[in-house]
């Protein structure tokens, strides 16, 4: 692999804080070992609706109602939000949010796209261009199934490196801490985002639209060697190294292509897409995926333990496969993309 | 309309500059009134590619060159590029540019996305976090028609408020001015950036997708009427307010909502959708729509007006329909966006 001779880390100024966040998800994920740290879980795949693209809508709007709860905020308090999804124009988040008045600007990085949301509130809070701002995104299995690959009816076999789109979403309001600290009589520590690294669009040729994980492992591994170059630091310095939904697949060649350029990884990098569902129990062959799945693992128990200061210092790389149905019909690559957050415990 | 009672018009507080800009379209383009002013056009609307989607990404690509060569950087000067396009999963943003090697970040606002680029551009260049950044989206008439509508084989007829998507592309290199005046030796002034207004998702319950001007004149008249009154402006104070593509339904109708609210338009409104094409010599109907109409407009005769100093302070309006084919064919609304950038001349 070719690294970069100008890396581009960039370091807040005044580590703009994540003030609240929440996660919801589907019977499935609250069947998963993560279950009982979602804020709230649909029992029926279709939320109420009576089609899955605003059933996925919904997970949407009540992440960040429960978001918005957990901070004291109301919507009028947003000075903007960043969402997109997996969908053809981004069907469920325009439907999911268009009620809440909230200034929009509508993100696409496959399911790097909690990072990159997370990234852009940063910028727009430590600019003073916002004082609050939320990151919110979606996947649900059944409309990207039937988006990317077969309709549901069709009952295709699944290849084993094939991953489980995750029926979830995640949001977090990112806020300025003076701000917030007037707003709230107790005072408290949160977490921040220090710094951060937007990725570049990679394509090391993987074809197999079933094999996500390799499609993305490359531009995971970039970013992170990027990153510890650029910062001179190395994986141990971090209390968790968490990849976005590579997968199986992906997270061993991730492992292996760090190692490569000369960073030993051990106990503290873990994958979202290996954390969210038990492997065997729940059928879900290499892990799963979609922007929900990184969302609603960081929103939920990466946050929470960091509330506990069980972890105090984390990189989130979430990763991106940049395929749509048409290039792969067109006998198209699927390039990748990742971008890392790194999210500190501020008054450590 | 239900006008803001918070409305967040954000100044910028070193005025990034356009340091360099460039157009691209096709034949049809070409042979319409601002044909003379594009930097770039093709004959073949394969562009020399092997599909439409792929030809798309063409047109972005040369648009980015020819504006880094105007402005003597090289892809490695350019801290970050936003892009996207109206293709699912942004196809020809990604494949278009991904041998640049330039940190990215896809952005999806339908045909606002030429102003939702500019702001991110503005707000990452004034924060300090890029010193050159690149705004660029592009759309084509062959790959936009066969995805929303019908495929082109079937010769659909098309109505009389029907749009014709326009083939093309413009990017627009913004950087911080201080960094350009160390590198270019003469100095020299520049459009800059002024103000912006990010816009919300309204849903008015337009549902004629052959009817996307209606579907976006009241997002570009609640931002613009915001705006004016954010700043304590009249039109009368801007020598262009450009809408992006509502073509003649949307144009009219965005004049009257402004009437009604007590803002006199006068000459000085006009919208890319009306410019680009002769309408009656070249059967567009209602006139261009797409990302590629308002940003290769913006990116040809506008800023070349601007530099020549025939326009010192405009308002550049581009809207978005954020429908899907899925959304319509569920039977959705078709909501409306609609985001505002000031560009003025420094140094007047």
């Amino acid at each position: 692999m070719a690294f970069d001779a100008k890396i581009r880390v960039i370091k807040t100024r005044n580590c703009p804080i994540i003030a609240g966040f929440a996660s919801v998800g589907s019977k499935k994920e609250s069947e998963g070992p993560l279950g009982k740290f979602l804020d709230m879980t649909f029992e029926d795949s279709f939320a109420g609706e009576d089609s899955w693209e605003r059933a996925e809508g919904v997970l949407q709007r009540e992440a960040v109602k429960i978001a918005l709860r957990k901070t004291n905020l109301e919507s009028e308090n947003i000075d903007i939000i960043f969402s997109g999804d997996l969908l053809d124009q981004s069907f469920s988040t325009i439907f999911g949010l268009k009620n809440f008045g909230i200034p929009f600007l509508g993100q696409f990085g496959a399911c790097s796209t909690m990072a990159q949301n997370l990234i852009l509130c940063a910028v727009m809070v430590d600019s003073g261009f916002a004082e609050n701002s939320i990151a919110v995104t979606s996947s649900h299995f059944c409309s990207a199934e039937r988006q990317y690959r077969f309709p549901l009816e069709y009952g295709g076999q699944r290849t084993p490196c094939a991953q489980w789109t995750v029926t979830g979403s995640g949001a977090a309001v990112v806020s300025n801490k003076q701000m917030m600290d007037k707003f709230n009589k107790n005072k408290r520590s949160y977490p921040c985002i220090e710094k951060f690294l937007i990725g570049k669009i990679l394509d090391f040729g993987v074809n197999d639209s079933s094999n996500m994980g390799a499609a993305m492992a490359p531009a995971a591994a970039q970013t992170i060697v990027d990153f510890l170059r650029g910062t001179d630091t190395v994986p141990s310095d971090y209390d968790l190294i968490l990849t976005g939904d590579l997968g199986e697949v992906g997270a061993k060649l991730v492992r292996k292509l760090i190692e490569k350029e000369g960073f030993k990884i051990r106990d503290n990098y873990n994958d979202c897409g290996l954390m969210i569902y038990h492997k065997e129990k729940q059928d879900v062959h290499a892990g799963g995926s979609g922007c929900g799945c990184s969302a609603s693992v960081l929103c939920s128990v990466v946050l929470q333990r960091m509330l506990k200061r069980e972890l105090n210092n984390i990189l989130f790389i979430a990763t991106g496969a940049l395929m749509s149905p048409t290039s792969f019909k067109q006998g198209e690559t699927i390039p990748g993309i990742a971008h890392l957050v790194q999210i500190k415990n501020l008054n450590l």
